[in-house]
């Protein structure tokens, strides 16, 4: 199942995608992809109700409507660092012996086609193709990452966008880097593991206008998905809704040499293979 | 004013102090002490009612109902690292040029006598008396520090509980070591500036089984409250609601030669002057 939310900002409703252009709402049926969405039965329970609204013929064109990010603003985005040996090469950092934390404001999420804000005062705004993880069941103290996978609610493409200066020169903890408004583009959709394939061995991509920046490979991963989601949880209570993003391969703007910066009127797509595609116009922060 | 949420954890009743131990319930006129009552005009717009209840004699006794969190789950909880010159000698950190944030996980967050839970696996458990500040209004690029007083709610009494492993010795960045279950206890009430005094120069003291750990004073910290929401504010927007812990003093388990931790059955209390006090029992994680 591809989920996916539909609307202006603030005011979105829940759908789920039939084919390309078109989806079945569902906000009726389940109010919104969050919290309570996951913990009540998520997409098996909601299954049965897309079918016959199918076979009803009661399916919308998404046309031009603006899609929000697929799930709800989260109790918590957390992000792994480092996580593609060729990545932690290129930021001049060793390849870590177990995950690096940090996180991102939550009310960083936006869709996948809104606008990217430098923000004030930023000279070093740089991006990061990323696989995300939804979480689909709370979780303490998992035993493995069997259980690990069985709480996994669906992945997503995100864009962890990155202010390197603010992240790196300001005084110590990535998060002040990481979390100005915008800098989480979430979408197209989240996608239910079972229509994933093999998460292990997806292309991400991202281009600058035009120009490819970024192509790698999950199997690059230096943590997979359910170790991270396992190892986490030994440290925390992960919450139904949660997004994981979990590291970017090599190619951002801070390893290049020269280095480069995103700047207004900048245009960047990236995706996440199976998972789709984002476009983003950059702006300077109103 | 101060502000209470009392009853179970999840089904707290907000509430507003009549005296040390009588209360106003308003949870029929504002739901929970959450972003929306503080967006939707806060504590000035609660005091009339608040005013014609305790002459009505609608007011209840406290007895011995749990308190809850003084307010709901926060958007986020950010903290300030090494706020006071003292503690970041004790921590072999120099004073920092700027803020040092880090985060913790909002589900973090709970009663001012709730247990606290010694992680699985934790060796290091440690113990952070703080000031914390509820922001009362969404803020981002606040101009000055005038601006900023003008989006802080209130202020309540924080225990940033911190595991020393985690956080240090685990592969990189604080919040590892700041999120797990109970680190959080928050209260006994949230106070509306107007009846703190003045916020640099309150008492702030923490025991171990009686035995005094920190005695200090606000009117040490590096950066004050309107300081560090004014610069929070140019690195994310903050929401009403959010909860910034800022900073504890010298006296933590980790400063002390020999090191102390916390151990099940030990008893923490602690206070900020005019804030209120905590008392927790700590127990090893179920």
């Amino acid at each position: 199942m591809k989920l996916l939310r539909v609307g202006e900002f603030g005011a979105e409703r829940a759908g789920v995608l039939v084919d390309e252009g078109r989806y079945v709402d569902v906000s009726d049926v389940i109010g919104d992809v969050d919290a309570a969405f996951w913990a009540g039965g998520g997409p098996a329970a909601l299954a049965p109700v897309v079918a016959e609204r199918v076979a009803a013929g009661q399916v919308t064109d998404l046309g031009d409507q603006r899609l929000g990010a697929p799930i709800a603003r989260p109790h918590q985005i957390l992000c792994i660092g480092l996580n593609y040996a060729d990545h932690a090469a290129e930021s001049g950092a060793a390849a870590p012996d177990e995950p690096v934390l940090f996180t991102k404001s939550p009310n960083t999420l936006v869709g996948p086609n809104d606008t990217v804000h430098i923000p004030r005062g930023s000279e070093k705004t740089d991006w990061e193709v990323e696989l995300g993880i939804v979480i689909g069941a709370r979780a303490r103290y998992l035993e493995d990452e069997a259980a690990a996978e069985a709480v996994i609610g669906g992945y997503l493409t995100a864009h962890d966008v990155s202010e390197r200066a603010f992240q790196i020169e300001r005084g110590g903890q990535w998060s002040k880097g990481k979390s100005a408004e915008t800098f989480n583009p979430a979408g197209p959709y989240v996608v239910t593991p079972d229509e994933v394939g093999d998460v292990r061995n997806l292309r991400l991509w991202l281009t600058v206008n035009g120009e490819s920046k970024q192509d790698g490979s999950t199997k690059d991963m230096i943590f997979s998905p359910t170790f991270i989601v396992h190892y986490l949880s030994q440290f925390m209570v992960l919450e139904p809704g949660d997004l994981i993003n979990t590291g970017t391969p090599a190619g951002v703007g801070m390893g290049k040499s020269p280095q480069q910066w995103l700047a207004p009127g900048d245009v960047v797509e990236l995706g996440v293979e199976g998972l789709g595609s984002q476009r983003q116009d950059v702006i300077a922060a109103p």
